[in-house]
């Protein structure tokens, strides 16, 4: 049956349904969400069309370089972790140990692992624990202490349906009213400002530097919370992703000591985003919690009070598990009554996907040496650890030799978020599209390539800078030279 | 290492942190959801304790009737739903069919759905679309065409984790200021009127006529729309929750078209939360989408304009895998730009877990008649169907029998609400704990006899009434007994 509906509106008459795009809630429509915006949308035609056989696209193959979606390109994912998962799924598989190890090539750990887990969560079908299934938590608890060499408690810990859920969750409680401020990385990957429009809610943007790697400036910090502070804006928290989101890059210690610094100074709750802490080519990765830890034996007192929130997931890293939305988060030093709150929230949901509850507990615990299943585990993340920075390489190189396009040299996350100095010709055509010019660089990129990439302006850049990231996960070349030959021609066409 | 906090507080310094129980957003402060609250907690405490081999306590298992969790009590998965998902995770099992087949008794048909569904999704680890899987919402939107004659669009679609993720998203859309309100049932499961309050909106209570076995009154539906009216509340949706929850009773199609007369001339937009949809003991279900089209056509015009949303779940039914957070939402009637707009919201959290995604397909497409795996689905199917049934009316019955305690017989869903009448002396008692009459009772019930039940008052009920919700999955007769005997002791306790 075909319904028909008017299309003529006036400003008194709306037409004839409750909700329309001028009603409803302004805070929704407000957010902003480039890596799944048009230009995504876009790229899924291109693949639909491809996929039914069309031949008239200037490609033959869609390249999703602006989501981090490890498994939806080159990365198999890890053995040992899917072998559990699926006894976990059909426990009848544990009723024939012969056939699973003969057949399937399952070792008796993978075994062994599924029926602890199954001892504590019964089924994958029922729901948990609110805060997540206490055995996960107790690993994720030892996970934190070997990598940080101090305690966690798993009281203090709450599983969650991917990072971006426990970054939900918190801004939601902290962000008390419309004059509530987070200060947060420019550029930064969306999610935040997305969520603290939602929250009706101020971003407090503060710029990395990107001469110096993206490096977080302090003073930049310090001048941005003393403007909002001016204005009226009660500044909370600060943000802080590292390894960097679209940057890829990596905080130093001596960084992490000035940020938890201004936090402990202003009173700041600190949000750590550590959903890439695996992803470091340079350096290695501290964590937020082990600075504060190490800071508070240093100097008895002065961090005692600082209030810190540190996120991680399974979703990047060699783990690259997005579509199994798994994650937590560590509060630590949050006020008890604080925390039962931020449990009733959480509660209302009820609890996060159990069997990615299951996939964190792989994550953090996964098998050691000496164990049957270990040899193959790390020969995987090897692998994929190897070819990520590989490829990080190869288009690094690649960004070098185009013309007007600068790269910060690869650190880590999965991300290059080179800027591109576009000819005077290109911006005017770009705003008589009504675009930004980032923005109409990548859809012409997309229209002639195939690559999905995401424009600067979707994470903020500093005013008359233009960017985009691209992720490093696809395999091969060819689509680094289609990126090359179209900048080519971009370039030589708006001359 | 051990950090101190000072515990002393004044109105002017309250305490060192930057965040406290008295300056966190005071949406979530005013958030209840009784259904994880006090009693839950405790009860998980008790739980602990007997695991843990404590005998001090005057039961020896507890019962977790507080909340529809049906396969963390006696529920078995359905076999073919987790055989498919088990090579989803591990699709190196496909590999080996002949092993599969003679070593775990998998059928062909099960090998066939995972290699359909891999095709589409790539991965369970993959991100997919984020109004979920192409393939999965054509499966949803073939299920619902054949269960309501009616046809369905795929693009209408929205996959969710679990009802309440797409309850939450919708409530997000429609509440645009704090004068914003939404018709609730009273009693009503409690995401409702707690989402609401995170979003600062209002909850416009109609009560339900528990003498009707809780059946939709129109006119309490109208006296509450006026009132909230002319206190200038925007009333802009809906809820209607069928079969119900936690009354469980069962609407009529004439109880559904007055609601939707009601909808059509008030202009609201429908939320049908129909997640026990297949739990429906008398009579038959019918959605509002097939009332609606079928209104649509017999009386052209007057429900054209008509916004529905309709929800269903994986958590419930005889599937019962509420663990697995899967779900999805149908648009009917909505402007194409408030869709956009729903779209942008829910791929802020990227999408949906994709493993529950896939068992929403399955539940929707499950094996058919002469495919090899029908005839066990059919029979586990039905198993628990029938079982279902013979315990709600084993309870009734036991209810039936005790003093000062009244229920309306099992229409549908996982649970009794029973009224109880309590002696005042008892009243008397709960007041000089600070506590409500029903949530007095439900304590001293768990604290007697580790069976965990919520208070009417988590739910809402008329004023001067008292009740309780009790699923009826919890397997066994003794559990009842505990009920019956703790009720006489308490009845005699105050009389």
């Amino acid at each position: 049956m075909t319904v028909t509906y008017t299309t003529k509106r006036t400003a008194s008459d709306l037409g004839p349904r409750r909700l329309h795009a001028d009603n409803i809630n302004p805070n929704v429509k407000e957010a902003k969400y480039a890596v799944r915006g048009e230009l995504a949308v876009k790229a899924e035609e291109y693949r639909v069309r491809l996929a039914k056989g069309d031949k008239s696209l200037p490609f033959d193959s869609v390249i999703f370089a602006n989501i981090g979606n490890p498994q939806q390109l080159d990365q198999k994912p890890i053995t040992f972790f899917r072998q559990v998962l699926s006894l976990l799924e059909n426990p009848a598989l544990l009723e024939k140990p012969e056939a699973l190890r003969s057949s399937f090539g399952y070792n008796q750990d993978a075994l062994d692992r599924a029926k602890k887990l199954l001892a504590d969560i019964q089924s994958v079908g029922a729901y948990s624990h609110s805060q997540g299934a206490p055995l996960i938590r107790e690993s994720v608890a030892k996970f934190i202490e070997e990598r940080d060499g101090f305690s966690a408690n798993p009281q203090d810990l709450y599983l969650c349906a991917g990072a971006s859920s426990g970054v939900s969750t918190l801004l939601n409680v902290i962000c008390h009213a419309p004059h509530a401020g987070v200060l947060v990385p420019i550029p930064q990957y969306p999610l935040y400002t997305a969520t603290l429009s939602l929250l009706n809610a101020q971003c407090v943007p503060y710029y990395l530097e990107e001469e110096r790697a993206w490096g977080t400036d302090v003073e930049a910090i310090r001048q941005s919370l003393a403007r909002a502070k001016a204005e009226g804006t009660d500044v909370r928290a600060i943000v802080v992703i590292n390894p960097g989101n679209p940057t890829g890059a990596s905080l130093s210690p001596e960084d992490i000591k000035s940020v938890l610094d201004i936090a402990a100074a202003e009173k700041l709750v600190v949000i750590a985003d550590e959903v890439y802490q695996t992803n470091v080519f340079v350096g290695e990765f501290t964590s937020f919690k082990k600075r504060l830890r190490q800071l508070q034996q240093e100097v008895p007192g002065k961090y005692d009070h600082v209030e810190l929130a540190s996120l991680h997931s399974v979703s990047k890293g060699m783990v690259g598990e997005c579509g199994h939305r798994g994650g937590y988060f560590e509060l630590v030093g949050f006020d008890p009554l604080v925390a039962a709150q931020i449990y009733k929230f959480v509660s209302i949901m009820l609890c996060p996907p159990v069997i990615g509850q299951c996939l964190v507990e792989l994550m953090v615990n996964p098998p050691k040496k000496g164990e049957p299943s270990y040899e193959l585990y790390e020969k995987e993340y090897n692998g994929i650890r190897d070819g990520l920075h590989k490829r990080a390489l190869a288009l690094y190189e690649a960004f070098k030799q185009m013309e007007g396009v600068e790269c910060q040299e690869p650190q880590g996350a999965m991300y290059l978020f080179p800027s591109i100095t576009m000819p005077p010709k290109a911006i005017e055509a770009a705003a008589a599209e009504g675009r930004q010019p980032d923005e109409f660089y990548c859809l012409r990129l997309l229209d002639a390539t195939g690559v999905c990439v995401v424009p600067g302006s979707g994470f903020g850049q500093k005013e008359n800078t233009l960017h985009f990231r691209t992720t490093f996960l696809a395999p091969g070349t060819d689509w680094v030279e289609r990126i090359v030959k179209f900048h080519a021609e971009f370039m030589a066409k708006y001359q």
